[in-house]
């Protein structure tokens, strides 16, 4: 997604060797137009899925999550993170395990708002390792949901969980793959065919 | 705001003496299209007060304010919640004591992203002592911005926070305020003189 890239270019800051701060329209301050349009995008890319349902993990997901959810006009559930296990017969819980933050969390979505009827669309702001895909894609299971493909705005095509996901058959759409940032210099893959 | 008070009663879920459930709709599951209903709304009553920033607290304020700020043309910031003091200094930080969950958090926001050149609306789910919203005013004096007023999803007007920050002469516009959930029932307040 040009825009996407081009903003991530403009206003991007690589902090570190693998961290990548888009705090000034994503993480922190958001700009609501380009989230509709990265919205949009991940509407029209799974408009023949059957898309009932777009989950999300707070806080960062949301605002991609939400305008995804209203171009496709299905609700979006924010999977909550919690420090322990609750125990609570009423949520479907899963274990995420954060590489870049250095701990693990709980993530939970009450059973009330997924089952075996949902077909599932998952938008994540970053890909990097998987995790957190993995742990949301472990609750869509729980659920007896089906996962039709995740939407991920910024993937970090340099810690392979993307590639890991998709050589599992599963579908994953990122509006822009980062392939290096060694230099300080951002490398896209050039993931044009999927565009 | 009609279609959002007939939502409440719909599926809103008292839990407790003072305690809403507004989970399959606003906290936990989203309906985009209501979002988008209730951010237009917040835009329109704030239309000639020449915003330039829409500021929220993670995570249920996101929601609204997305779709203020895209109602608006201005970014959106969310300020972090943090456990203890950061000490960082490009950062805004200010101290909010919750009554309902009954401990202290920090918020914070970025200084790169609020300055005197700023007026602010102030978005959140819900107000109840107002504790919140004191805390992200004193983040927006620290900031030297202009306060314009709030925009409040469901306010419980029971528990007096809106009520003493119009007294102080802040503008406060709230789009349901519920003056009792006594006996299990939902009152609201006639303020359709706002409206």
């Amino acid at each position: 997604m040009e825009e996407l890239k081009q903003r991530i270019l403009e206003k991007g800051v690589i902090a570190g060797v693998d961290i990548l701060r888009v705090d000034s329209f994503l993480n922190h301050q958001i700009d609501p137009h380009l989230m509709d349009h990265i919205g949009k995008e991940f509407a029209d890319r799974y408009k023949d899925a059957g898309i009932t349902k777009v989950v999300t993990i707070e806080t960062s997901g949301i605002a991609p999550a939400l305008f995804a959810g209203f171009h496709l006009n299905v609700p979006v559930i924010f999977a909550k993170k919690a420090k322990s296990i609750t125990l609570d017969s009423r949520t479907y819980e899963s274990k995420v395990v954060s590489f870049t933050k250095r701990k693990e969390y709980r993530i939970v979505v009450e059973q009330a708002y997924l089952s075996e009827a949902d077909t599932v669309l998952l938008i994540d702001d970053f890909l990097a390792q998987g995790q957190a895909l993995e742990g949301l894609i472990d609750i869509i299971q729980q659920a007896g949901a089906k996962f039709a493909g995740a939407g991920i705005v910024i993937e970090k095509g340099f810690q392979h969980g993307g590639d890991k996901l998709r050589s599992r058959g599963l579908r994953i759409e990122s509006l822009a793959i980062i392939d290096s940032m060694e230099h300080h210099r951002i490398v896209f893959r050039d993931n044009n065919l999927e565009e």
